[in-house]
């Protein structure tokens, strides 16, 4: 006879509801895969009208509104918690550990504030806590860190985070259409939200770079240690000027460790066009990896979506369950060091600078001369338009991020510079070979 | 005091140094995420002199030219087998199984002769048996298929798993050079062989192919299983259509099931500029897989060199050595259920047809009428050159492939076509978005 082992769910929404409906069709492959039948026997909604609407595969009477009536039940072997947000989730996944029973989530928001502290609760628990999904949906990527490169060193992580930005910056570069006019468009499609902040301001995405940078560099990164910048300000010139120079507009995370000390962003950047991200198109995410040993690699797919996102809890279900039965644990973290973040301002990079100037002799060696004045050298320079929109372009050396801001609070000052319209950051040095 | 667990290395070549170099490396990282020191206590060669120059941080006396005093010697835990070829290397692991000792394989031949076998041998001994590295090297494919994926189902697996012919086809295609001429600076500077027949030949990608196939169907499909053609007859004209036409000219492999058959076939393809392996250039390898619930994915980087494909073993390594302490065992493959292998002549895609013409009128309506008469239907056709240099260039419909070679068979036996200079199939479908 097989064995049963018995999942509850927290949440059975866009995610959930994939969740049990991957389960209950590949039954066969799965109980072969996981060496036991898993069979859903709670499930905790906010509203159990909507149960009967759901037309799930699974009889009324699992669903409850008590989340602690799943977790608690001793029925329940595994604990699956879709349902989102900081709270009451972290209490209820902390609670599961307690009681012996592994966790998987989906929950970026969740494993980016409390991440490791959850791992050492399951570590100390003995059971696996694992959270694939919550980065990068279908992709795998936490299994690649943890697992594939447990013999290597990770230098650096670049990420495509967020489809609906990514979505955005494809329309807007291959139309030439400016950013409200896109974002409309992709709310009317449903690529956006009508509250499209959590997107479109970078918060969604840092907080996967936070996880990601986390697991890289075995310290313990949250969300707020991210340096952050949205997409809001970018305009059809940016990604004209980027085009014309061989680069494309993406919002990267980027993770990576110098000198022991953790560097976590989130912003738009100019990407070589060679650089494998920079075909990443429309929703897709994509995370390139930069290791010692193993060199570059990227991982490509979709970061969103009720099935993509239930396949990868599913395949942490099933690898929960497998070392449940075996009374073992999956893979491990190394021990999360403390470990200092870099600030922004101690980055280097080359960067994108377009001003609006007065069309006049000498505004360009004054707009140069302030650059020097400041240490920032320049690479390359022209004036686009005249007269009223007359602009200069500029695109530095690799230079001091401080450095480079206090050359805009001084371009800004100048007489004749009427604006600083745009200040992009230029990554050249992530080439693929 | 930490526990230890010992490795037996057979082979210490490209791939075994690099093994030892990493292991010696990381050692702190490596002892947390194992839960016990790795250390190297064997190393069978074929040359003992050799050992004194391999300049690797382990003591002479652990060299030994009897591959059997490894895997026999009971102070060995574990067995990395990175030696190569069928024979010995195949009796060695079956009798390391036999003695309960995991083991780590970089050997694609072997893994595409007798990998599933192997794998049941595993199974029956209660230990792993792992190889992550035989195909593409440093990039994770065989845990995202056998673990990420095991809740859903993989429909179509393409690859770039020759990084050889990889190369050649991009210089081809960046330079407008010709093969023979490409084929011998890559020899030159050291990315082909001097016997280059295993690489250009398909063979080497046929292996790859075969162990993705199996892996992905739960089935059991032997190198000789996979169709095969090589990249030798690729012209610089092949490339120059395909670039006019919106595609980019890629050798792959191809695994797919339809109806319970499984295909699996290693050929140049034109592949449209917007699919994502198409940017994939110079020597790097990238697979893409389709899934089910997971949709488009792909995974991208180096398919050889010491030190990535060293990170992969040593991946494996560290997973194989943390179950064998917890007496478990990690993710299964499905049960490898036999089906049947499609023919080629079933397959059913799109064709590129070069033909060398008499430049005199009627012609193209004969051609015409020859595909016509053998149910292939043409979607364009246009003329190049004049005189003794006119060309026809076609591309088909959808057709099935074995009226498609009727179809050459009968254009070969036509007096006003001099020759069917190119035949190459066209993979419209594998869209990203
Ligand atoms: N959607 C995606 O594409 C995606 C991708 C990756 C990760 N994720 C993550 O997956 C998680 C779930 O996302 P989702 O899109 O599936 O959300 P959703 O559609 O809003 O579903 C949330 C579910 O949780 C239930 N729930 C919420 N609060 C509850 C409470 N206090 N008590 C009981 N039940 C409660 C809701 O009940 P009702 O059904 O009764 O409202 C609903 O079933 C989130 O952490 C999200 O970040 C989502
Ligand atoms: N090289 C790559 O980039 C790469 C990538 C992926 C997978 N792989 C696979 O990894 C495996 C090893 O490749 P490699 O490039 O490392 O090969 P290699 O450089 O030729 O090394 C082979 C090693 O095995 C030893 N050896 C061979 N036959 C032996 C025997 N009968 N008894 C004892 N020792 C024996 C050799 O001893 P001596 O040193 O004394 O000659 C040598 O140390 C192959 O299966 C290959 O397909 C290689």
């Amino acid at each position: 006879m097989d064995r049963v082992l018995r999942i509850g769910l927290l949440g059975c929404g866009t995610v959930g509801g994939g969740v049990v409906t991957l389960l209950s069709g590949e039954v066969d492959d799965i109980t072969a895969r996981t060496g036991a039948r898993l069979e859903v026997v709670r499930i905790a909604v906010r509203d159990l009208d909507k149960a009967s609407a759901r037309g799930l595969p699974v009889s009324r009477d699992v669903f409850t509104t008590d989340p602690s009536a799943v977790v608690e039940d001793p029925d329940v072997d595994v604990v699956v918690e879709v349902m989102g947000g900081l709270d009451p989730a972290g209490g209820l996944i902390r609670r599961a550990l307690e009681l012996g029973k592994p966790v998987v989530t989906a929950n970026k928001e969740l494993v980016a504030d409390a991440g490791p502290e959850l791992y050492e609760a399951a570590r100390a628990a003995g059971v696996d806590f694992a959270y694939e999904a919550a980065v990068a949906g279908a992709i795998p990527i936490i299994r690649p860190l943890k697992e594939s490169l447990a013999g290597d060193r990770v230098t650096r992580v670049v990420g495509i985070l967020n489809g609906t930005t990514n979505y955005i910056l494809t329309k807007m570069s291959e139309e030439g259409a400016d950013y409200a006019e896109v974002l409309a468009d992709a709310q009317r499609l449903g690529y956006a939200e009508a509250d499209p902040t959590a997107d479109v301001g970078g918060h969604d995405a840092a907080a996967k770079c936070a996880i990601l940078a986390s697991l890289a560099f075995d310290t313990v990164v949250h969300a707020s240690d991210v340096f952050r910048e949205g997409i809001a300000a970018i305009t059809a010139t940016d990604l004209r000027v980027a085009d014309r120079l061989g680069y494309v507009v993406k919002l990267v995370g980027i993770a990576s460790e110098v000198d022991d000390r953790v560097g976590a962003r989130v912003h738009p950047v100019f990407l070589p066009k060679e650089h494998p991200l920079a075909s990443v198109r429309d929703a897709f995410n994509a995370v390139y990896v930069e290791a010692e040993a193993a060199g570059q690699l990227m991982f490509y797919g979709r970061g969103a979506g009720a099935m993509p996102t239930a396949s990868a809890v599913v395949g942490d279900v099933i690898d929960v369950a497998r070392n449940l039965l075996q009374t073992a644990r999956g893979a491990a973290e190394s021990v999360h060091r403390a470990k200092a973040i870099r600030p922004i301002e101690d980055l280097q990079t080359q960067y994108y600078v377009l001003l609006a100037v007065d069309d006049q002799a000498g505004v360009l060696a004054d707009v140069a001369r302030t650059f020097g004045d400041h240490g920032v050298s320049i690479a390359q320079v022209w004036q686009e338009g005249a007269g009223d929109s007359a602009q200069l372009v500029l695109i530095t050396h690799r230079a001091r991020e401080g450095d480079l801001q206090q050359t805009v609070g001084a371009l800004a000052a100048m007489t004749n510079v009427r604006s600083v319209a745009s200040v992009l950051r230029v990554e050249s040095e992530v080439f693929a070979s």
